[in-house]
Formats: C-alpha cells, sequence, structure tokens
C-alpha cells in the first residue's frame, strides 16, 4: 500500500485529470481539502502539497510516491528515485524551463559573461548558485517569491526564472541567455519505498496507467476499408509506429485496416489516405495506450 | 404520443445530460423554462417540475411517463408503476438514503430506543410518521423546509434527512442510527399509460436508450493483439460478463480480441494483460451499450 | 502557404472548436489577439476580423482563404470563391436566416404589399435595397447596428434581420413575412489563389479535415454481435449510407458487425436491432468522417 | 439577551444589509453557516432558518425575535407579537402580495366567481383554504414546492402565489383576479419574551436602529445658503416633515438652511429652490436617521 | 412630456448610474430591455439604442431628448440641439479622442502629410473622408466594424479611431499623428422640442439634476473648527470656488468652516490645514452640488 | 519624490482601496502590472512586490517608502524606519498574529515544553529560530510554502503560523500555544530616505491622508437638535473623544448638535440619545478625519 503526494497549486488541476483518465480518481471533501483518497488498492493515502516541498518529504520517506517538477528535485538536490517524467505541465504536454534572462539590449551572450557582483532575483537560489559557481562569476542572489521578471532593473540586473513559452520573459523586455534545465513533470519514488518489491510493482502498474493516459492524448485509432488491389500503398502510407491490424471482410468486401495515428500527423494523412484509395476512414478518440 | 414530466432542482442537470446522450436531447428555450420538447415520435410533451411534486401527478394520470426520486415516491404513496432504476444522482452514480440522525453522542442505537415524545425535524413528514409508527415511538414532526441538519439541538433532538455520502450529517456533529430507504432515480408510470400497449412498448425503448447509456458510463472497449500461443491466457484475464470478440488477423499477426470491460477494474486488468502478453492495448470510451 | 482569416464575434467560438477537432487547432496568445497561427504546413498566417468585412478582404486577396457567413458574402456583393458550405452557426448545426418581419397584426403577408415609404431597420441595407427594388417597392432603409427588432414600431415599420429559430422575433411581436436568404457558414477562397493549383489542392485538403469533423457531429459507430441466422435481418435494419463492415468471428461465434449510423437515428434504430437478435450492441463516438 | 432567528433565502441578503448598516453586523464564519452572532450586549444568539418556519420557533419561544414574511406569519397563524413591520423586501422597499390568479381569458372577476372543484396550486395551502372557505367556493388545493405560475392549465386552474411587480404573472399568461394578503417583511417576538420588560426593552432598541436605517434610506440631507430676503421663500419650499434647521452665518453672508427631504421630491425639489434664489445647494448622504 | 433615448453598449452602465446618483432611476425588466422607464413627472418614454443611431433619430424627432457621444453627433452631421456636455465616458471623466494613427516608424508627422491612395480603416467613414478633403490628401476609407487598431499593416496603412488613453494605440505599435475630435458625452434635444418652452424648461431642469451629480463626484465637504486667531489664515488656504459657510459656535468654542473642496485637492490641501490651526478636520461625502 | 513599494497579494486590495480613499488613487494599466503611478506631487514611482521581499529592498534603499507586514519586518530583521502602523488587514481593522500551534490533544501548554527534536513547520523560519533558541528548545524546522495547518501530523509535531481568527488553525485540529507577534501593517521608510528632511515631511503628510481614512472608517458624524433644557443632558452622554460642536439655532429653535462618534458605540448611543430628548438625529457618513 503506497502513500502518495501530489502537488498543489499550477499543476494541481492537469494532475486530477491525469489520474481521474487513469482510473485513479481522487476523491476529496473539497477542492480545498489537503488529504484525499483513491479508489485503488495500491493507494492508501493521499495529500496534496507545494511541489516544492514534495521533493524533500519523498527523500525522507514521509511519502512513498510523489509528483513534482524536476525543477525543484533539482533545486533541492533531494535524493529520490526517480520512476518516470510525465509529459504534461500546466496547460500543455510541453516542458517548462529554467533560464537566465537579462535585459534584451545587454551585451551578454551567456550567463559566464555576465560581471562579478550581478544581482540575480530567482526562486531557485540553490539551483542559481551552483549554475554560478560553475561558471565562475560571483552573483548576488536575491530570493523572489514571484513576480520575478519584473524586477529588473529596479531590483535587479537578471532574473533565473521558470517559462514555458518565454512570451511573458520577452514581454518584459528581457532575453533569454542561457537554460539552465529543462523541466518535465516526474513520478518520484521515495528510494526506501522503491526498494521494497511489493511496493515498486504497484508503481510500476501506477506508472503504466498514467503513461497510458499521455501516451493516448497524441493519437486516435483511424479505421478504413480499402480493396485487396490498394491495401499495400494505403498501409505503406501510415505511420510505422507499429503494424497496423488488418482483417479482410466477410464476402469479398475487401479489408479493414485498424491502426493508431498520432494527432500531429492526421492533417496531412487522412487526405493522403484518401488519395490512395481508402474508404469509409473514421476516427475514433482513444482514452489509453499500453504497448 | 407519451407525456413526459422532468424533476427540476438538484436532479435537473444530471437528467438532461442524460436524455441528450440517450440521443433524446431535450429542447428548451431557456434553464427557467417549464415546457420543453423532445425531437422523438415517441413523445409529444415535456415538463419540468419539482419532483416532491411529479409523484402525484403520474398517480392521477397528467403525464405518461415521469422521472423522480424513490424517496418521493415512498412519501407521497402515490400509486404509480415504476418501469425501472436509474442509476444516477444528483453527483454520482450512487443511490441516496433516508436515514435517522442524533447527535454523535445521543445513546440510542436505532431509532426505535428513542423516548416518547422526541422532536424530529424533516422533508418527509409522512415516511417518518409511518416509520415511528412501525417502531411503537410517540415522535412529534416538525416539518423541515431546508437545512435539516442544522435543527439538532436548537429545534429538535433528531432528524430524518436525504444524504449521499453522511458527511454533512458528520460535519453537522450528528449520527446515523437507522436507513430509512436507499432512493435511486426512477422512471415512472402512470397505470393507466402503462397499461396501454402501445405506450408501454415506447416506454420500454426509452428505458433502453436511457439504460443504455448509463450501463456505457461504466464501461470501456479494450482491443488488443495477442499471439496464439497466450490468446487463452488473456482471455482468462477478461472480466466474464460476456465473451470477448475474437478476429483471426491478416496474415498470420495473431488475433485481435475486443472486449467489453468495467472502468473500476481497468486500474488492475491492464497491467496484468501487458505482463500475460497482450500487445497495442487500447481502451476507447463507449456511449451506449444494449445488451 | 495559405493566409486565412477567421470570423471574430459570434462564430468565433464554434469555429475555433471546429479547427481544434480538424487538428488545426489554432494557437493565439490570448483570446483577444487578432493574430494566430496554425501548425500546419499548409496554412502560413491566420487573422481574426468581423465577418463584416471578410468577404472584401478575401477579393481583394489581402487573404487567400476565409470564413465567414453566407449573409455577408450576399450583403457585400464580393466576387470570391465558395470552397463548401460548413454547416455550423453559433450555436447549433442550423443554417441562419435573412428575413422581413412585421407587426403581428399587419395585414402584409409578403414584402412585395408593403407600401411605398415604408421604413425598413437593417444590418443588411445592400440586401434590403436589392429586394425591396425586385419586389417594386419604394423602401425608406434605416441602417441598424444592433438591436434591429426593438425598433419597431417607435423607429420603422418593418425590419430585415437575422435569424436561427424566429424566437426573438416572436417575442418582440413581430411576424416572418419573408425569408431573403437561408445563409450556412462558408469557407471562401480568393479566386486569384483558387487559381494557383496547389493552393486550390491545400484548400480542399483543408475542406476535407474540416468536412470530416462536421460530418462525424452526427454520427456515431455502431458495433453488434449476430448469429448467422440473424445477419442479414440485422443488415436490413442498418441505415443504406454505406455497407456495413461485416467479419467473422473465430471459433464459429456468429458475425461482427459494424457500422457509420446518423445520432438522429440512433433512438429508433437501436430498439429494433435488439428486437431483431443483435447483442452486445455498443455505440462508440466519432471524431471524424472522411468518405 | 435576545436570541434571533432570521430568514435563509431570498430575504437573507437584504437583512444582512439591514443589520450591516444598523451597527449590529451578523458575524459568520461562511456564508453557509446557520448558526451567528452579533457583537452587541442585547443580542447572544442569532441562527438562519427558512423563512416558513420561523413563525413557529417564534411562538414556541425557541427564539425571542425574529425577521421573516407576513405571508407565512398568516399562512401558520402563528401566535407571535408583531413588533413593527420592517419595509424592504427581496429587492425593494415595496411589500409583495400574495395574490388568486387565472388565465388571462378566463371570465371570472374575483374569486368568488370560481366554480366548485376548481384546482389550485400554491405554497400556501392553509391561507388558501381559508380564503375558498370565505368566499363559499369548494376548491382543490393542491400544494405546490415552486414555479407555481407554471402549472396552469397542465395541472390547475388557478393558482395562489406570492408577486412584487405581477411580471412573472403576466408572462405566464395570467390574470391577477384577487389580492389575499399584502405583505411586508415584519420583526417579530415571543409573546412570552416581549412580556418580560427588559426583553421588550432591547426589542425595542433594535427596532430602533433597523427603522433608522430604513428611514434614511429615501431620505438626504440637503443643505444650501440663502440670502435673508430669499430665506421664507425657500423655506416655503421645503417638504413639511419637520423644521429646517436655520443658522445665522458669520459676518452677513445670510443663512445656512438644512434639511432632510426625500429622495423622490430631490428631482423637481432642486430645480425649485435654484429658481427662488437658494445658492450652494449640497445634497449628502444619510447613514440613519432617528425621529 | 419628453421622450428619452439612452445610449445601449459601451456607455449604458455609466448612464444609468447616472440618472440613478440624480434621482431619475431607469426602471427596466430586464438588462436586455430597449424601452424602459423613469418615475418622472417629465418623462414619459425612454428608449435604449445604439449611440450611432441616436443623432439622427433625434434630429428626426423621434425623441426629444438623447444622451450620445460627441463623436456620432459629428459623423452623422445631423441637426440636433447640444443642451450640455456631461463630462464623463466610459471609465472616467475625461474626454475620449478620435485620432489618426500610423505605424510608430512612418515617417508622417501630420495627416496632412500621407500620399494619396492611402488606405485608412475607421469606424468614422464621413468624419474621416471630410478630414482628408480638408487635407488635400485622395484617402480610400475602409469601413470597419471593430478592432480597427489591429487592421495596420496586414489591410491598411493608416486608422481613424477612438481612443481614451492611446494605450490600445501604442500597444498595437502605431503612433497618433492627428486628434481629429475631442469628444465628450453630450445631452442633445430635437430642434423641434427644444422650441417649445415647455419642454425646454423640462429639458434644463434634467440638465440641472444630471450636472449636479457629475459635479459632485470630484468635490467633498470638508468641515473645520479653528480659533478666532487662525480663523483668517485657515480660510486663505481654502480653494476659492465659493466663499465657506462660516459659523460662530457657542460659548466661544472659536468657529465651524465648511466648504466644498475638489477631491484633487485634498491630498495637499489637509495636511496644510492641520499645519496652520485647523482641527477636527472632517471630510464628508456629497451627492449631489448646485451654484 | 518618493519612491513607493505596495504590497502584491492578500494585502493588496486592501492598500488599493486606502489609496484611493486617502485621494492617492493608484493608477495601473491592469490589475497584473507591478508598475504603477500615483498622481501627487510627491511621489514619483510606484511598484508592486511580495510582501516578504518589501522589508529588505526598502532597508536597502531601493525604495524611500514601503507598505508591509510587521511579521515581514521581524522575520528579515531588516533596518527599516516604522513611520506609523495602519490598522487594517486583508479583511478586517484587527491585526494578525504568528502562533505557535500543536494537536489539540498535545500535553504542552507553551513553546517551552515542547522536546527537543520537535519538528515544526513555518514560512516564518528565521523568527521561529530566533523563538525556539530563546525558549531553550532543540527544534527542526521545517521550511512552508503554504497550507502549514495541514501539515501536522503527517510531516511535522507543530506549526508556526499566521492567524486573524484563529479559525483555520482551530478546524484543523490545532490548539494555540503561544503567541509570538501581533502584526499590523506598517509604513516603513528606509532609513536613508527619512534623514532627509524633506523626504520625512512627504512621508508625514501621506501618513496624515492614510491615517485620515483608517480613522473614519470606524465613526459616523452624528448631528441632532436639542431644546436649551435638554442640552446639558444630551451632551453629557456624548463620547469623550473631542468637545462638540454646538450652535444656536435661528429663531430660538433650540441647539444644534455635532459630534464624531464611534460606530461600535451607536446602537447603544442613538437610542439612549433619543431616551434623552434629542430629536432629528441623523447619522453621515465620514470620508476622512484628521485631529
Amino acid at each position: 500500500m503506497l502513500s502518495l503526494v501530489l502537488p498543489k497549486g499550477s499543476l494541481e488541476k492537469a494532475t486530477l485529470e491525469l489520474f481521474d483518465a487513469a482510473d485513479l480518481a481522487v476523491r476529496r471533501g473539497s477542492d480545498r481539502d489537503y488529504r484525499a483518497g483513491i479508489d485503488d488498492p495500491r493507494v492508501d493515502r493521499v495529500m496534496f502539497l507545494r511541489p516544492q516541498e514534495i521533493p524533500r518529504y519523498v527523500e525522507e520517506g514521509l511519502f512513498d510516491l510523489g509528483i513534482t517538477g524536476r525543477d525543484w528535485i533539482t533545486e533541492t538536490a533531494a535524493d529520490v528515485t526517480s520512476v518516470c517524467e510525465l509529459e504534461y505541465s500546466k496547460a500543455t504536454s510541453n516542458p517548462v524551463r529554467i533560464i537566465l534572462a537579462v535585459p534584451a539590449d545587454h551585451p551578454a551572450q551567456t550567463g559566464a559573461e555576465l560581471p562579478d557582483g550581478v544581482r540575480v532575483s530567482t526562486e531557485y537560489p540553490e539551483l542559481t548558485r551552483r549554475f554560478f559557481a560553475d561558471a565562475g562569476v560571483k552573483a548576488i542572489i536575491v530570493p523572489s517569491y514571484g513576480a520575478t521578471e519584473a524586477k529588473v532593473p529596479d531590483i535587479v540586473d537578471a532574473i533565473v526564472d521558470l517559462t514555458e513559452t518565454g512570451s511573458a520573459i520577452r514581454a518584459a523586455g528581457l532575453r533569454i541567455i542561457d537554460t539552465m534545465l529543462v523541466s518535465y513533470t516526474e513520478l518520484i519514488a521515495s528510494p526506501a519505498a522503491y526498494a521494497d518489491p511489493d511496493k515498486a510493482h504497484a508503481m510500476r502498474q501506477i506508472h503504466t496507467l498514467l503513461e497510458g493516459v499521455l501516451e493516448a492524448r497524441g493519437k486516435v485509432l483511424v479505421k478504413l476499408n480499402v480493396q485487396a488491389a490498394e491495401l499495400d500503398s494505403v498501409i505503406d502510407l501510415l505511420p510505422s509506429m507499429k503494424a497496423p491490424t488488418v482483417n479482410e471482410l466477410y464476402a469479398g468486401q475487401g479489408y479493414a485496416v485498424e491502426t493508431v495515428v498520432p494527432k500531429s500527423a492526421i492533417n496531412v494523412l487522412i487526405p493522403d489516405l484518401k488519395d490512395h484509395g481508402a474508404t469509409d476512414i473514421i476516427e475514433l478518440p482513444i482514452s489509453k495506450i499500453v504497448h
């Protein structure tokens, strides 16, 4: 039986939707509750806490399993076992980045070119300290509790901040000169718990369910019919992720082909399939994919 | 052609979603309209009224068919024909219960142990009266128009109230000592209308559509491929609701298996299937199931 | 590479949902941005503008492709190429109509019966001018910037206005006496761009994707099993849009039948199929259909 | 020390605003709490309950003082002491009315003209029963739990319902043929508590504060300067509620006049005052007036 | 008895608040009604219409009195009588401006420097036509139905648009090179109605009430006490709008001074008054001022 | 000219309302802007930052003047000059407290009784460290980033947290055993700026305006008339904050008395005044009071 800690705040909604879709729905009395449950024989306790604090608590074994961002695992340098990356963030399936930015018209092209005494505001003081130590720059690190990008030039000369698209950075008149970390959401385990084979097996099963949902999000099931003569040319068009499932139809109706296709390819693929003789092409949504 | 009365209030949203999913979408000018229509040859008139009033109106034949809670059918003791239970309530697919509750530290363990003269607040005075008559307790029944659980101890000694999870009852410092009724939403017919074979047939068809949606809500379609050698062991894992559909694939690719599985089993089943050799497992949402 | 102009305002939400479902998701910094992009090799520029202005801009070649209503194409008499009708409007898949209405108790039965000097308020002055010129009535056209139906009788004697269901017209105490135009949303091209074979091909592919989504909206995939003896009678019940896909099941389990059915037929079809021996009927949602 | 019961529901917001303005602010943990307090030496307990139930609880002495509508006092025929009418309702300072309504085209001009057997839907069955008994009509009373006006003609022939402006009644196609009660919000006391001189004195003081706020809502303070010559004619224009306060100004500047005026007179009075020589007219808002 | 037309849309909320504060509260069934009333003997009919249409309807005498912006009066060149400017707009008490703007890096410094053939988008085609005719520039005017500032450079080279602060213009990368009109909200009368002495008198009284509210918005009443010795120096500090009201206090307590002061002066005045010996300075809000 | 830093977050709304009421309205492009301005000759730059960071920035002279909580001044031990306490917090005019809490059934009565090794979660690690050092307890301090009260008992044994009413603490099943700080909002100055006489004078004037608003919030102006015979007894009832202003009325009407009274006294005072012969008592709201 596993104890689980989930991130409160910007990742909360997306995490709840992921668990729900994975048939591991989190039950809470209200949105503001910190304690919750999951109707699953493998999970006996769920708590919601700030993502900053999660790596440390999982390291100490206060929880067996947790979800947080790679940024906070690195910042805290917590000794945790990474079960897997989960490719989602607050709003998209893209990772976030921790970057170093300076005013757009600043001459520096990398962090190493910044002068000693440079003032840097950040919510990641440890990560920033290590970066500038490696770069050989004596930086003054000013801890930030939010709105980091607004502090140039009144408070500091540069910032180290999280960004998904870089647009807030640019809107603040700043320019990115270094990427210190590319950060995904991550499923992490307490090393002690992971050493227990039963717990590790349960963790991998949970991983399978979560991954199955994320995998399905970018895919659809395409079904089509095709005559024998065009079967090969239609199959050649299909993405080579996996062999398609082919069935011969009753009474010489030809063949039914079924395959999983990335959504990003659909806009090009469907018109092509039609051009090559596929008929009755239909696209169905998928809830989970497990290879 | 049937006339239909639907419940206004807490069941309204869930009922509209059910009819919509059953391809019996209710058309209303606005959310606040009491009269509506359905584009279906079997239904000629739809009205929204309070669930308390519905059993009586259906009994009197003012409507052929209605949806309300079992609680109000029992309270009113209306003579109506139950077509079927519809397993949904305001928020979940669970039933609600009408319970008797007293302060948490009260000595009574059942309603029969309450003293004569006990004051009981309730929105169900008839049902409560019958309960205490059967229990041989002379209770003073105080009709309630809401917030029943808040009336202990200022106004009354005990309450008879509706609850889904019991959490509001506990939060008010009360303890449940008897369950008087387990109540589902129900599709009821006027006995006179149900005696008309054409109307009864139309009612059963509507029942089939509504039931098909409710049945599908807790199920998914699982498709997987498997080699001949593992076919039997994979099939053995599948829930025995119904034989799965098995197709031999073209050109010796093995077998395609397709089956309907309860969502509640998925979190355990999918990891198991994978362990037994199933590949390309995908899960698809279902809109309706009719056995 | 195509430039595309999409309608801001009442059609905006439905248009964005359509493009999203067609895997042509429009990326915008915020809801209020006028410029956007689509991750698709065929589209290099997207702008949102008022539907009134779109026909003229597409005619002038400022954009290759645009979406607007047939009403504005007719009002502006812009010389554009119609790629296809897209059967959706603000809220439904029905067309809108431009109608002529008068007070409910007015004696006229058609526009031609209105007297010379009739004052008519409208947002479509050109279309209205042509209509009355054809009808041989000397009307005074009063341009309207909204709330047209409220202007009778204080400001004008009659109105020419857009309506979907006619209910706002009736609620204002008016009666429709002529329908001047039935208007669908339309995909239009600049004639110059359409004359370029590469651009025309890209436009038709986009048309295929959009149409595939709209087509799927009213359809579902029905799967069922049936024994050999009932196969023909079950197949006879299926709508004749297209031959159903039939598979013989493994080990004499009978046949699996799969077909696409209009949602509007489901409420009658499913009970019928069951009556004729179909079992394990399930209905699945479809994302796209391309014939 | 008084216990106080306030109405939950439609009168709740207006009641809380009144107490707040009277410097008797009600403190509650949250909007949904049923128990509350007031920082005032005269009040030791506050509870919120449905207005229907309040007359009975005050009659029984479960609370010393309560606020509810006259409609429910009459319906329940509870034996309570009326401390004062409070001229506010849900939205305005007007009373509400309980009326009898029939379809607009019904021939009856009064309730007494309705035929025996008439079906009447109402949330006030007792009041309705007494009305028809007095009128000598044998009516069938159908209890209503809301949306009463929508029940004609499907369920009943006439309704007895609460209305403020009559507009919902008219919108439902009905016509009012009798007014059975004009109902204000009322401050009521338990007869037992009111017989205690200390409690009665505290109740009258609370009455003074509440009344002081309601009185001030429709009034403003008008200040103006005027020369000796015009003093009398200006004073003659002022409403005769009370003699205005007149001060002679320093150094022969004339006179300063100050008076309280109903808001409803301001739109006519201010232009008049100016015409008669008043200068520097200013209008100030008033929080309370106690005569 | 006057008929009145008020502006629907961006000025609507501010206009309703103004009439409410002027004790000319507008009664409407709902926010979306176009017809309304005012409980005032001088007004018998109120209608809400788009501000663009109002000047023409007032000119034609369809309404006696209207409120709209100076921009639309000028655009339509309607022959109406201006009763007064009302210094409020959508959000502030500042006027709006109609300006000509070009891309920030465009060489032109005034409209007259723009080349022939310049394309200009605007919601004010007439006003723009006259402007360029006066400037001797042959401009191509492209009518706009919104989002005008977004049309540079895709659709046009320059725009004529309404702005309050210029920030939307700047945010679109444009630069203002000419101000064509400074526009206040305006109270306008039909010339025919204004020629009627009774109607003109009623209009001036309504003007007095509306003006009284707007005047009071920027002012407060300051009251203070001062000893005889400091009376003159304190009075000298007060703004010279009007002589302050001075009262000698009872029993040699000194003097009470009362005056109306602009809010914008308060932040400097109050500290100054205190420095010069004023005591018990209090500031009161004012609802109306009529000089 | 002063630079000013205001608190982003929970104090933001209340701070903006205070400055607005003090006629020092803060102008911002949007709610999310970090830079702002005030139309006042004494202020040239305004920035919004997190309250945690403000003491340090004011100490360093990055801003002349700032508003933050006493809690963060103490936590950071920043060397700043306190201009004055401003008695408001997020929701009320009460101070907040930093308290130490343990599970309700824990035996400790004060922090000093906690055992060595006690784990304490807090957003105030420095303040907590000093407290336990003084108490002679070796505590393990676990930094918290929110939801501190939810961390007992899963993560820690005790918490140090901010509370206004203690209700969230109690709701989490905890009991307060020590109050470490009573914290008001505070106006703080950079010592360097405060040493400049001009800046210090400007700061005191701003202090006067802010204080004038806060002072007025709990007060009202009471005006009443009284006959000579009752003048003294009425005046004796008035709170002795300040001598009331008394005016003899014109023509022997008696006396007009005017005084400022705390709102909290009104519920008792007004009924008393009436009992002692005061007439025409009216209460007016006050915007500012400066003694």
